[in-house]
């Protein structure tokens, strides 16, 4: 089993608009909500693929009950509810030219005791998966050692997709995994990365990196490989991230050789970002990528 | 009892940000949720005036969920749920310039067995009433001569606050005051009119039109007034329409001859502009306001 984390659950809200013009009033012709934030995401790719997964995760208040009414349907869910009101994202879509806008709430003020609570149900699911995805922000109230503190206490393999301060501290638990991107990484070392195999040993854990239409980078103790796509992939781009974290999750979790876990995820990410939904994966596009991406040693 | 009818009731959410960029992503720094919808808004500045008011309406959905919980500290409401979902209106302040960019969702799909319960349950309340308010749109699914019907079958005085068709089709039911801007004057008459005073007269239904900072005109068959406030006042104009709307429902309800209904509501106007909370009347200025608030025949 997977088990995906998402310590702030989201309600992700499109709002369609001709155009958004700052200062002006707005009639929102379609309003369309569901259950979101990186780990259910990550989720809902590896149910699309027929993997056991489960999610788990913090949500609360009202956006949290609309969360939990859509994952009813779409997938195995363990959330703890907590007191505070989960974020809604907000999307501003202009019909006119697709320009999306994003507005993220912050998320519910989580306390200690709810946060301990949350470790304790945790680890209790972690001990009967074959990895653990750790994905997106920590709410407002959580220290950012949190996620290092779970990893230090998790025996599964760690998969972690975060930023900022929770990466930085994560990275010092050793999960099997980070998923950088080059930003990141660049925050991470504190400059701008010329060589990126080589920021990334730096880093002392493996680490993916997606490098949008030119693949990805992966780098570990036993080698580095460069994975590109069979073909520039046009398309929504939105979830590709999403899809890349599923294809190294999965990959983890079966033990499959490096070059194939990046093979696997580049795939996966490139099928992400040709189908018409953002966040959706076709099962035959993803099995022609997997066939014809391209692996060398980097 | 003055009952105000909000067919399409809000949840309003305010977002705080630096600044609107059409295609960024933003943190929203503050999220500040309230209940809303005109008539909402009319009750509010009544029941601070210690008026005895009821508000009622539909609200369905977890948006509904959040107005109920928010009126049931502030107001005495009598709303029908319906399955639908209650819109939100989300209004995104810049905290570089104060700028106000709103995006209004369309609102619950009302059926007509929920619409034909609503409007038992309001002739009920509306038997009782001194007064009714019926103010801003129909929910989708409303048909725009439900207002008329509801004026049709209300003994009491009605003061019709909305636009657009319900307003249009409100009109020939013959309700106690309606409040078209010049824009809906405009749009009723199918021309801008160049004499304010003879265009209200062509709706022939008493008018009460606000001019902004230079106040408002009253155009009844019993004549034609002009109130001004005793000065230009500067501050926060959200909430002026709603504040002059409560003053004209308070004339009706207590008889006041219309001179005096026209002065309550520019002072109360004036004061909720002058107000630094949206939506609120200071008394005190009220009362300071209506002294010196000048009337003259137009």
């Amino acid at each position: 089993m997977i088990l995906t984390v998402t310590a702030n659950a989201a309600l992700d809200v499109t709002y369609q608009v001709p155009q958004l013009r700052p200062g002006g009033v707005h009639r929102v012709g379609s309003v369309h909500a569901r259950a979101g934030g990186k780990g259910v995401n990550v989720a809902r790719v590896l149910h699309a693929l027929d993997e056991h997964v489960v999610a788990t995760g913090l949500v609360g208040g009202l956006a949290g009950d609309a969360i939990l009414a859509d994952l009813e349907d779409a997938l195995p869910e363990a959330f703890l509810r907590v007191a505070g009101e989960s974020r809604r994202t907000v999307t501003v879509v202009s019909t006119v030219d697709g320009q999306a806008t994003v507005l993220n709430e912050p998320g519910p003020e989580v306390t200690g005791v709810e946060w301990e609570q949350f470790a304790a149900a945790y680890l209790e699911l972690a001990d009967a998966a074959d990895v653990v995805v750790l994905a997106g922000s920590l709410p407002p109230g959580v220290p950012a050692q949190a996620y290092a503190a779970l990893i230090a206490r998790t025996t599964a393999p760690v998969l972690l997709d975060t930023y900022g301060d929770a990466l930085r501290n994560g990275i010092r638990a050793r999960p099997a995994l980070v998923t950088p991107n080059l930003e990141e990484l660049a925050g991470l070392l504190g400059h701008q990365p010329d060589d990126v195999p080589a920021a990334c040993r730096e880093l002392g854990v493996p680490a993916a990196v997606t490098l949008g239409e030119d693949g990805a980078l992966l780098v570990t103790p036993d080698g580095a490989w460069r994975a590109r796509p069979p073909e520039r992939v046009r398309g929504n781009p939105t979830g590709a991230g999403d899809a890349f974290a599923a294809g190294l999750a999965r990959g983890l979790a079966y033990g499959e050789p490096w070059p194939q876990v990046l093979a696997d995820a580049v795939a996966l990410s490139a099928a992400a970002v040709a189908a018409p939904v953002a966040g959706a994966v076709d099962p035959a596009r993803y099995r022609s990528y997997l066939a014809a991406v391209t692996v060398e040693e980097a």
